[in-house]
């Protein structure tokens, strides 16, 4: 038996991480087995990989070096942490996957999506997510809602400029009508008790269709 | 104007680095303007990438993570150190480039030549070598030399079993006859001085040419 994979898009601001938490306690009280995680999940060889990326000395890293220092995470990661998750069976709730490198590397950045996406197959094979909820916000609302948030450390991506911001949500777009079967999309303009009641209720649906 | 990139391929003990020193030395002779390299060559982010890759507590290293690392150190290395001296009108001598990586990880460890260049292409992008001289030599003989010599340091590669460097070799075969027009194979059985005047007719034919 196999598990779900279930990631989890969207621009910054969005409440990822807090409906995340919210949809993994409802699994959990029903008696699922959820392991939730995102890139790189505190796996070694992938966290060292993430401190090459984001070391501020590394100013003439390429792009094309980025991309596939990331995919290089992602593959240890996936390798891991969530494969061997679910193979246990358990769903393996991720907060980001290869579509945000897919919207901020080969779309914001330039380099190309099918391109990134090719070097995306070969690390993750054929494990592509069963289900990806897209949070659609307006991004001059997520940075907002970012520069708001006091506690929230503000890494590399969210400092860059809102018309970075604007073509990752461009791209996520485009990605939800060409992955229409896997990529389900939530308002995420709405209150947080609103945004976690429709993110549980495309997740139950997913669940009692399998 | 734009110079000439000249890469050097064959399995282990085959003689590369010392008949690089002699080809660059010959070549300076006459005035071209020669960069002599091997990956990482000293740039930073890939020295750092290469330490994630032989750090000998990464024995979770799955061999995709290790080939997108490797392309990741390729392509800094190329954006810094190649491409430049290429700009300048420069001939670069490389001990090693993405055949390698074909033959080691794409053949030799099984995960398929094709998306190993793949990978390698989002890597190197157009940046193919101009020409590329193949050591041909049976691995054999190689580990002996190696072996005999107790100066030089052993690497990974160097501890595989003899099966495994057969395969490269087999690899190596294999790319000379896909990129027939690109690699040049030459016997490195023969006698250092015979290998180092094979390889110069070889390199003076090609430069004629231009």
């Amino acid at each position: 038996m196999s598990g779900l994979f279930i990631t989890f898009e969207g621009v910054e601001g969005a409440g990822k991480s807090t409906v995340i938490q919210y949809i993994s306690t409802q699994l959990r009280a029903e008696g699922y087995e959820v392991v939730t995680t995102r890139e790189p999940g505190g796996i070694e060889i992938a966290e060292k990989i993430r401190e090459v990326i984001l070391n501020k000395g590394h100013t003439a890293m390429d792009s094309r070096t980025e991309a596939l220092l990331y995919a290089a995470a992602r593959r240890q990661h996936l390798v891991e942490r969530v494969m061997p998750a679910l193979q246990r069976g358990q769903v393996v709730l991720c907060d980001r996957f290869v579509d945000s490198s897919l919207a901020y590397q080969g779309y914001a950045r330039g380099l190309g999506m099918e391109e990134v996406y090719q070097v995306n197959e070969f690390a993750i094979e054929d494990c592509m997510p069963d289900l990806t909820i897209l949070f659609e916000l307006d991004p001059k609302v997520g940075l907002e809602r970012i520069s708001d948030n006091e506690q929230r450390e503000k890494n590399r991506l969210d400092l860059e400029k809102l018309d970075f911001h604007k073509k990752v949500e461009e791209a996520y777009r485009q990605l939800k009508e060409r992955f229409s079967d896997r990529i389900k999309s939530i308002d995420a303009h709405e209150p947080l008790d609103n945004v976690q009641a429709e993110c549980e209720t495309v997740i139950r649906s997913f669940l009692s269709s399998k």
